[in-house]
């Protein structure tokens, strides 16, 4: 992408977007807005004063523990108000905060750790096992912060040097001298975990960042009278941006403290006790609240909330229902680590209003939603060519922008995941709309490449199980002398129906909403396929299996 | 400032923040979105893509004219869509648009023309005669384009050579292969005109143009179902940025056309039959449209609008007004050609609401508001020290951020209205309270500089005028030899009070807001004073005609 240089402006363009304005700013504008963290049975509540205060302190105490500017600090944490602040004070120091994945496998963060070259590791207490078990292969770190209230003393760990989080803001000064930081350095890292290959580094920049904050304030119009609920882990994509988007708008912060999966009620009730009006998370979080919910005698009122649901789409009855029980509007919404993570959000356009009836209305709802303004799509085809967008041509979905990643850091092996004028490829494929709306339907990994078009295997597979005769269907790609690849579908038929449903009874079916050129050349009957331990079907051991079904003869 | 560089990150930081990727994401998410424009009696009306393809049609049409990256093209127009399409077409394809205003003076208007090297000037037919009398004096124009739905024969003017904005656009090609620019580019440029010397050039980035979009689109929580009213001249500080923040959100536009100062009350009528619920005006305007809407049988519902106020201090009668009448929030904010222009913007805290009796609420409306998010902010006094921010103490008001100008485009003469640390003073004084919010009372240069500490006039010019004795009074400083300055009152008494009421009880009156060492010194009856053209109090000749009074013996 050539940029071209024009005429001198007179403005202040060296003035540069870095999160310590994001928090200054804040502070002076709404130091007395709350910051609200659960912390076993009560509640622990300050202002955005007494936190700045303690950020301070931090930014202070990592400089007396000889932390330099561009050094990278590891952060093992919950979702409670001390993470809030490490948010701004490792970043605001110069240093890089280095997001610690609680759910990685031991070989996985140890590998982070190390390929950061992290020098510090700040980890609350209970997850300290977690850390003392790869501390070893961490050749890097030259300490521990243990985040607690009790005193060090009655810490139980052999991880060696050991600081108390508390104990060293307790010694440090209130105010601190913020570098100008330049807006291109790293302000914070997260580690995408692939199926395939090691954890791969994203350092988002300060203003990456600052632009994505702004940017989901400005499409999810926060107001300082909202009220955000960092139910998304704030090592996954940075939080969505939580700690930096509150503060940036003046927004009241709520924060679930440690939480437990099993008691996912307990969020619910907190989101209503606080009066929580906006939220990033996921159908995995919102479905059990949800249930809680449901049970409740008397429902909350949540009118003019927007729920932020990300991962996978939202089931209809769970929009449907937060909208009747609690008048909370649910959002779908798309990103990944790469994209900090802000890309897609589904709001319904205006003229939508009155153009769909109520159930296409809900349709729409369940797709990814279009792209924010700042950032750059394109859909494509195999041949790198666009697709058209109509709703049905099916591309991948590659995007590129302020607050998209650009490359990895210090990749292992060569890095596809980009192309030549510098879009990210998000691995996903689906289309887009006349109106903008993605509907992301495969990874590009699953889908079929056949004579330089698309098939999508999900969309056959979701067309085969609507079949009254099919318990379960599966369709992969598999290599072909002419086509590159065509489909297998594998179908496992009820019991009533062995023997009655035959191969032409599904084509036939398929054919109603399938391109002949598109329909499975074999179609097999089996008693059933390949699981992965989370019971999702192994596309990639079914792919080996049955490599060979096509170029046999 | 000096800036620190820290940790490479991975983003696309080199992603430029232009105006051409506002336009080209704002059509693709929100291309059917209406831009109305009333046109004499009718109603012009089209979608953000009509209007995109005219703007490619612009650029294509000036790449044919031979502008090149860099030219600065004049802009002397109404807020017409065609205006729209130009605040893109111009600087999309690299060109500088110069805003003329077309309030200005002729000699001041040739000075903008010349001191821009404006290379072509496009003007709206009913301003032909503004140009025809600078065109001999425009050294640098090589061309004029005519905003007419007229042929071009039928247009009566001696400009030469003379083209058609419409026959321009017809001709070209309905695609343009934008330029990617560099973000610190001019995009545009406003002169601002003081009391004094010449126009100074204020010529705004892409990057400060992108910045105060997303800014005012997040402060204002603008939304795609908004309708935004372009009721600012679009010559005054970029239209307060309307154009862009519109289509980065995707909201309606409605933009009045030709208005007549004597017929405001169609666009009070404008507003209601549109829709509006967001708009950026000043008490000049929103007073007479809310004259026109008292006397409307059935009031409009405005519910939910945010009717931005500039300028000057919106009345507090005309304020409960709007909210009685219409249900539409008057939302005082802050701002100047230099600074984008939003720079502060009076939103109720949330805590304050409780905080607060309603008519304390009211009182605060009436400040300038908090300096919103992205800007540093420093009150200083006439040592150039930061004052206390309690409500009471006075400084200048000094600015700093992305969308801020650090200098004039080349300036005649020493230019002194920055400070070391890169602020811009505004030469605006007054207070900050504990909440941050801005109360400006006087022009610095008003104000009364003694023994180091200010004494605001205007505050104590309130303060006699409250006095039943007092028909009109006006304080101004006199040049002293130990205080450098010292207030000097002129007074003129109502008919019944001359004879009974002395100096004495007026500063025993004073006495009760003011410090002893404030008090004038000396307070004289008059029976009036000298008054500027528009019936505002002299206070330049004032100070002429009276520099002598504390230096004579």
């Amino acid at each position: 992408m050539e940029i071209v240089k024009g005429f001198p402006s007179t403005m202040q363009d060296d003035y540069q977007l870095n999160v310590i304005n994001i928090i200054k700013h804040g502070v002076r504008n709404f130091e007395k807005q709350q910051i609200v963290c659960k912390a076993g049975d009560r509640m622990f509540r300050y202002t955005y004063l007494d936190a700045y205060r303690r950020i301070c302190r931090l930014a202070g105490a990592l400089k007396k523990l000889g932390v330099e500017v561009g050094d990278r600090i590891g952060v093992m944490d919950w979702n409670s108000h001390r993470n809030f602040e490490m948010y701004y004070g490792i970043p605001g120091c110069g240093a890089v905060m280095v997001l610690m994945n609680l759910r990685l496998s031991p070989p996985d963060l140890s590998y982070v750790v190390n390929h950061s070259e992290t020098k510090l590791v700040a980890v609350d207490e209970t997850l300290l096992p977690l850390v003392e078990a790869i501390a070893p292969l961490c050749k890097t770190v030259k300490g521990y912060i243990v985040i607690t209230d009790k005193p060090l003393s009655e810490v139980k760990t052999a991880l060696r040097p050991l600081y108390s989080y508390e104990e060293l803001l307790a010694a440090a000064p209130d105010d601190y001298d913020w570098p100008h930081m330049d807006e291109k350095s790293a302000c914070a890292a997260c580690y995408t975990t692939g199926t395939t290959g090691r954890p791969k580094g994203v350092y988002y920049s300060h203003r990456s960042t600052y632009l994505h904050a702004m940017a989901v304030g400005a499409n999810g119009q926060l107001a300082p009278w909202d009220c955000w609920f960092q139910l998304v882990p704030m090592f996954h994509a940075m939080g969505w941006g939580g700690p930096y988007i509150v503060t940036m708008v003046g927004a009241k912060f709520v924060l679930p403290g440690m939480y437990n999966l099993a008691r996912l009620d307990l969020l619910a009730e907190l989101m209503i006790q606080e009066g929580v009006t906006m939220s990033a998370g996921a159908p995995a979080l919102l479905m059990p609240m949800l249930e809680y919910i449901r049970k409740l005698d008397r429902k909350p009122d949540l009118s003019g909330a927007r729920l932020l649901s990300g991962a996978t789409e939202p089931p209809l009855g769970m929009m449907k229902d937060y909208l009747a029980l609690t008048g909370a509007e649910i959002i779908h919404a798309y990103g990944a680590t790469e994209t900090s993570p802000m890309t897609s959000i589904n709001r319904l356009k205006p003229w939508l209003k009155e153009q769909m009836s109520e159930e296409e209305r809900w349709d729409l709802r369940r797709k990814q939603g279009y792209v924010v303004t700042g950032l750059d799509v394109a859909l494509l085809d195999p041949a790198g060519q666009e697709v058209a967008r109509d709703g049905k041509a099916v591309g991948e979905f590659c995007i590129r922008g302020p607050w998209i990643t650009g490359s990895y850091y210090n990749p292992e092996g060569p890095i596809l995941q980009f192309t030549e004028d510098g879009f990210w490829r998000s691995g996903d494929a689906g289309s887009m709309d006349s109106e903008g709306y993605l509907k992301i339907t495969d990874r590009v990994k699953d889908i079929i490449k056949s004579g330089g078009e698309w098939i999508s295997s999900v969309d056959m597979e979701n067309a085969l199980m609507s079949h009254p005769a099919v318990l379960e269907a599966t369709v992969i790609g598999v290599r072909h002398p002419k086509w590159e690849e065509r489909p297998l579908a594998l179908v496992v038929l009820r019991e009533e129906a062995r023997g009655k449903t035959g191969k032409q009874d599904l084509l036939d079916h398929l054919g109603k909403a399938f391109a002949k050129w598109q329909l499975p050349d074999e179609m097999l009957f089996v008693d059933g396929f390949a699981k992965t331990s989370v019971g999702k079907t192994d596309k990639k051991i079914l792919r080996v299996q049955y490599e060979g079904a096509y170029t046999k003869d």
